[in-house]
């Protein structure tokens, strides 16, 4: 039986608490205006105006806010929510959000590593379709994306522009069927250098990256993805049920 | 119609394409006792020795894997898959992995701010239970877990081991009900020093940050989570299915 255990004197303690629970009001749009003072904040989570104070800090360094000692402390950046449910392209998501704009960095044919060959049922030593797209949304870029597409789905592709269309929606189009599932692996590194300055974000700031393969609706995978997504501009969201014992 | 464009010289975009195949062979533990040699690996992804030489810097850079020049190249640190689909404890996940262990930071009675009692849907002011734990498994730091509980089920969940149980199992036993969904939010933040140090990583690692709020099988929301992952320790996986239009 565990005893009510208090929270040992840290300030950074309570300044982390503070800081989570402000991420997510940001996130939701709570402050368009800025955010309250420091005195409210600090009455908001019955804490003292220094332990506000670095629990702001924490958020500043995050790239979240901006603070200045005449203008108050204001929203640096919205993210934006990418779905963790649905299988969706970022322009199907983002479409009421602004304009997503390709930059196409390669596509070409290209002999698939082995371990690719093998996630796409390819021969070894076959050829893929890679393409590698530097997404924009708005002026700043949102994720660099790396894909190898089946041969005969790819080669297709190339056929239609790049720029402005996702993969997902030609991929349909091109093979006559639906996408069908997708497994996916996602984590958070950080950018490497070359990474960090094509994604427009100091070297080594978090990144979430993302593997995703994708079936058609017959079972077939045609279509394996390296996504690198800024850490401070995008929030995948979903929701789970508990599974049945 | 886009002409296929050839990958401008940039051995970095290269490296990046090969660092990422690789990331994902070394999660899948493909290589026990080691990578491949410069050599083979050079051959494997089309690719010179000094591109698999900056893929491999990239690696390490991650935390990922070790390099000597006597040894050879090893796996670092193989990370633990944690499920996005079903809603299931640490516990749960790892029970094959080894034991998880909770260090018990907090365990409490506060005051809930406003944004947090809203989301519990309990009255302005109204106390909740809080508690924070730091996660291991094996030896190191996996997740720093901060909750908020609903007053009826925390106060409950209080006379419990804290150490040894997921929250998850606790809520089920004490309220008598299943728990039903959870939403959730998943961004890279960085580690803030304080963060770091409990964790025992460096000053601004990525860090895989969850906003949890799950509900019992009434629909009730009950448990408010603020999770902080090591991006070096855990990787999220799921299955996506395409939306029907």
């Amino acid at each position: 039986m565990a005893e009510a255990v208090p929270i040992q004197g840290a300030r950074a303690d309570r300044a982390r608490r503070a800081a989570d629970v402000l991420r997510q009001q940001i996130h939701a749009g709570a402050y368009p205006d800025g955010l309250p003072g420091e005195n409210e904040l600090a009455a908001e989570f019955f804490v003292s105006r220094n332990t506000i104070r670095q629990a702001l800090a924490i958020l500043k360094n995050e790239g979240l806010i901006d603070r200045g000692p005449k203008v108050g402390t204001h929203v640096a950046q919205r993210k934006y929510d990418h779905g963790l449910e649905a299988l969706l392209g970022l322009k199907e998501t983002f479409k009421n959000h602004g304009e997503v704009r390709n930059e196409v960095r390669a596509a070409m044919l290209l002999a698939a590593p082995p371990a690719v060959a093998h996630r796409l049922q390819l021969k070894p030593g076959e050829q893929a379709v890679f393409i590698e797209r530097l997404r924009y949304l708005g002026d700043l870029p949102l994720s660099l994306d790396l894909t190898y597409l089946a041969p005969d789905i790819g080669a297709q592709i190339l056929d239609h522009s790049l720029e402005n269309n996702d993969l997902f929606a030609l991929i349909e189009e091109v093979s006559g069927q639906r996408l069908g599932a997708a497994s996916l692996a996602l984590e958070a590194i950080p950018a490497d250098a070359h990474s960090a300055a094509t994604l427009q974000v100091p070297d080594g700031v978090p990144l979430l990256m993302l593997e995703r393969l994708t079936s058609l609706d017959d079972g077939r995978p045609v279509d394996l993805e390296y996504i690198r997504m800024r850490g401070d501009r995008i929030t995948m969201r979903g929701n789970l049920l508990r599974s049945r014992p």
